[in-house]
């Protein structure tokens, strides 16, 4: 029988539930194959198909007219959005209710003209034109007044969410600051207010001395076990130097987020027999209040585990792999 | 193209997202079986294998003696404990990492001797067995002062993370108050101090005038569609007065709970094919401290959307159905 460990994550101060003791790949793991094997004859995001994704508002494209073929990576609106552009900005109140008009924007980066071809199988420079076109969208938005924060996400495979196999990224943009957001920067700025430093740069500190939860330190961006990892392996890449806002990292930084991320996803591909996994990109809010206390970082979320009755009511994750084990795994394995 | 409504959640004040528009049984619903269709012939949960299942903490029966055939409901420990009655209670630091023992509790209720009998079938006095077992064990419980709060849960069918068919719910006992747990107590108090009343309350005699979240107002027990359900169908049913733990229901109360969740997964069934879902029992604290501001309640959580990208990212639920359409989905069903 395994101890369970109850951990504080360093950055929100939720518990997670650790199980610790050697690695194995468990019985109980959802290894279901992620692809969804939608057929590619239909798919919407395939070159050829500009017209079904919709207009696009940006795109990688060597000349050649807009909406066309000839793009490496093509961002759209959402064709099923949660948020949109029109709308009012004020909050409706009915006693104890308060509600608001989905306003924001959804977009969909499509990652690659070609069907069957994960984001991480990209290669550095192909995956180098997504988190470009991410980049720019969030410097576009940004100057729309209305909206207070950005996240990205991305769905793999079927237990991730996914609807369509063909890669693809969301970008959404908020009238306020979501609640996953929200409990990061809250915790940020209490550490902030009482030891007058970004929490984050403390935690990397303190990992890259203690080695066990050390995934990558090559470059600028450096890949982390957290301590309070939620799921099995779960990964953060994040600037070796503080930086709030993923909008202005640098091409050389994305640069070294693009390998690194390939390098890592290699690794959990080859640990957990290519799974579904979510990305989450967690970028300072707009408004720039939160920019000393904060620091953009990329969560990877290998989708092995479920979400129950036990994350539902108790909002604590049991992760059946201990951080520290996940980063040995994932060191001991040579890139590729 | 639906529009959708961002709401705040009464009690945590965190966003959901909620497609406005009628309900229709979504083509992307994860409507999978939610039977594991694990063998009968190798259940631990069945009669008869009582030794497999582990010793009894509690059970209801009819004379006999204990951990062999005739019972009704069950008490064990869980084989997989997350949490376990010896451990340390301090608070290990290192650094900005903290960290404690599981300790606590981790029980499973078998919720009926016989295999496929999913709890919402039993009959209402069996039904009402299994809520005087988790009240029995609350009240044995708490009389541990490591303890701080308790939650009981329930996984049914695959979607929802159950590993066995055999129906059965578990109960954690926490040395903390777990995050789910806290962000509700934190929006009750926040409320008590403000205004000097118990927000469920407040919310309860709101629903009861508005009428269009409420799925049943017979008896002692209320049924309704939350304003920011976070998913399609959720509903929570609540005592009509205040009342902070569930341990103190009395037996009619508990009659009251068993008909009506009975008659509310019936319509569930109904309208969304046998989902999977899980159950959550949030009752307050142990210490007393929350008993004018909290108010417990079952949850009920349909698990026929995917929890992705947008929800781990965002922290933002998007609910494809509105609780006012759900709710009138309900109503209009006559019970069974």
């Amino acid at each position: 029988m395994v101890a369970t460990e109850l951990r504080t994550d360093p950055i929100t101060g939720r518990t997670v539930a650790i199980d610790l003791g050697p690695f194995r790949r468990r019985d109980d793991f959802d290894l279901q194959p992620a692809r969804l094997d939608d057929p590619p004859a239909q798919c919407p995001f395939c070159e050829g198909r500009e017209a079904q994704a919709g207009p696009e508002i940006l795109a990688w494209r060597e000349g050649g007219p807009a909406n066309l073929p000839g793009w490496s990576v093509r961002v759209v609106p959402n064709r099923n959005s949660m948020l949109r552009i029109e709308g009012r900005t004020d909050v409706r109140s009915d006693g104890l209710l308060e509600s608001r008009d989905g306003l924001g924007a959804h977009e969909v980066i499509i990652e690659t003209p070609i069907h069957d071809q994960p984001l991480h199988t990209l290669d550095a420079d192909r995956l180098w034109r997504v988190l470009w076109a991410w980049r720019t969208r969030i410097h576009d938005l940004k100057r729309d007044s209305r909206f207070s924060s950005i996240v990205i996400f991305k769905n793999h495979g079927r237990s991730s969410g996914a609807r369509l196999d063909h890669s693809h990224s969301q970008l959404t943009a908020f009238p306020l600051i979501p609640p996953a957001l929200a409990d990061k920067l809250l915790g940020a700025s209490r550490h902030m207010s009482i030891n007058g430093t970004c929490v984050f740069c403390g935690l990397l500190s303190q990992e890259l001395t203690d080695r066990r939860r050390m995934i990558s330190d090559q470059g600028a961006v450096l890949a982390i076990a957290p301590y309070a990892s939620r799921v099995p392996f779960e990964t953060w890449l994040m600037p070796r130097d503080h930086s709030a806002r993923f909008e202005e990292a640098t091409d050389a930084t994305l640069h070294a987020l693009a390998s690194t991320f390939k390098s890592v996803m290699a690794r959990i591909d080859w640990a957990l027999e290519r799974p579904a996994y979510n990305c989450v990109l967690h970028t300072a809010p707009l408004s720039g209040e939160a920019d000393a206390a904060f620091h953009w970082h990329l969560e990877i979320i290998p989708r092995v585990t479920r979400y129950s009755g036990l994350e539902w009511g108790s909002g604590v994750h049991r992760n059946p792999v201990s951080p520290e084990e996940a980063a040995e795994v994932l060191r001991g394995r040579s890139e590729g």
